[in-house]
């Protein structure tokens, strides 16, 4: 199986050209905050790189949420395009487990943190089976505080990786040796690891009506749903 | 500090630019046997995308082998022409050592084999000491029969990384749970942990002097030094 993975759900860019679970050319950059004019530069250059025309692809496997809103929009929109025009599979991957992938001790819990600002995070905790992440605790935007007496609870060591700054002091002192750091690189979001958990899943059956895992409201949709209590909230998600 | 980072040292070329170990941009090639052709438009575009003019960089950082001997040199030639030319440091990191940095475990136990034909490895077996590999059995070129028991003497679980198509079996059936085995992207070389590794280290003090270790010799200089047995063998290397 051919396949393109993207993954612009945060300030990393990263992109991978893959057969068969085979790398072929991968490129990650964590300068641009212009996602939208790099991304396309960066797909044609691996393709080229993969020796691979568009209409080569199997598979295009994006890395959907959570994180920036714009970010996320920006792969998502080309994976959509892409599997339309080209007429191939598309493939949703939570950008937590996409991060959780990089560890690869089998059996290992992994805590991945995104930071959503006034002490909230973005976060998923998985144990790895079979190399895959599975969830433990559901992805979900929660207040630190909160998540930490459940992670606590897991009573296991638990290697936490993505944007730990303001929340390493806590993690240390309250889990003490079960809080297991791994080098920084390691927080990167890799479309390698992207591209593996992809092609193993089940492609999404309609492709139109595809949409990112936001895991929170913006302001705007918030304030529009308090505005119009009555109207049909699809995509309402907990506020925390 | 502000690295450039190259291997070439097997079919796979990576490149990373990074800034005080942060990775700025990375990409990795794997379909490609002309690294004399692609190395320096993919240094190129790393630089560009990393928004570093060459004249900013500190320190380039090379896998200085074991590996092919044509791969190698294509990028210790380039390394060494970069350093001599910008006058900035040059760091030579083992390409058994770049692949062992992957394992983010601390303490744990790594073997990197690459495949020397007629059951002959290049090999090097590391323990993760504050995140970095440190050899336990120093890089070689040694028959797998003898290395396999050494391993097998340290009694310990081990990940074994590189090419491991031919010695699974056998790693298996002796080393038994020991024998610990990762998604294969983890035996990819990556100038991210290259990088990494080699912004620690003392540079070369002498640039022009400094050569790749091969490990082995070739065909030609092992029947050169047949013929020329009283002549100065400097870059000996025991034959296995």
């Amino acid at each position: 199986m051919k396949v393109l993975a993207l993954d612009t759900s945060n300030q990393p860019l990263s992109v991978a050209v893959m057969k068969d679970h085979q790398v072929l050319a991968t490129t990650t950059v964590t300068t641009t905050k212009k996602h939208a004019a790099h991304l396309l530069p960066i797909i044609n250059a691996s393709m080229k790189a993969a020796q691979f025309e568009p209409e080569d692809l199997d598979r295009v496997i994006v890395a959907d949420g959570p994180g920036s809103y714009t970010g996320i929009r920006v792969s998502v929109t080309a994976a959509k395009t892409l599997a339309e025009t080209l007429h191939i599979e598309l493939v949703g991957v939570s950008s937590l487990a996409t991060i959780a992938a990089n560890v690869p001790v089998e059996g290992q819990l992994v805590a991945v943190l995104f930071d959503g600002r006034n002490d909230n995070v973005f976060a998923g905790v998985y144990r790895i089976k079979n190399g895959a992440p599975e969830n433990v605790i559901a992805d979900q935007h929660i207040a630190f505080e909160k998540l930490l007496p459940q992670i606590k609870k897991l009573g296991e060591p638990v290697v936490v990786l993505g944007d730990l700054a303001a929340f390493k002091t806590r993690l240390d002192s309250q889990l003490k040796e079960h809080f297991i750091s791994y080098p920084q690189e390691n927080s990167l979001p890799s479309a390698v690891q992207l591209g593996r958990l992809g092609e193993s899943l089940k492609p999404v059956t309609d492709i139109n009506a595809f949409v990112p895992r936001y895991l929170r409201l913006t302001k705007a949709e918030a304030d529009w749903q308090r505005q119009h209590p009555k109207e049909d909230n699809r995509d309402y998600v907990e506020k925390v």
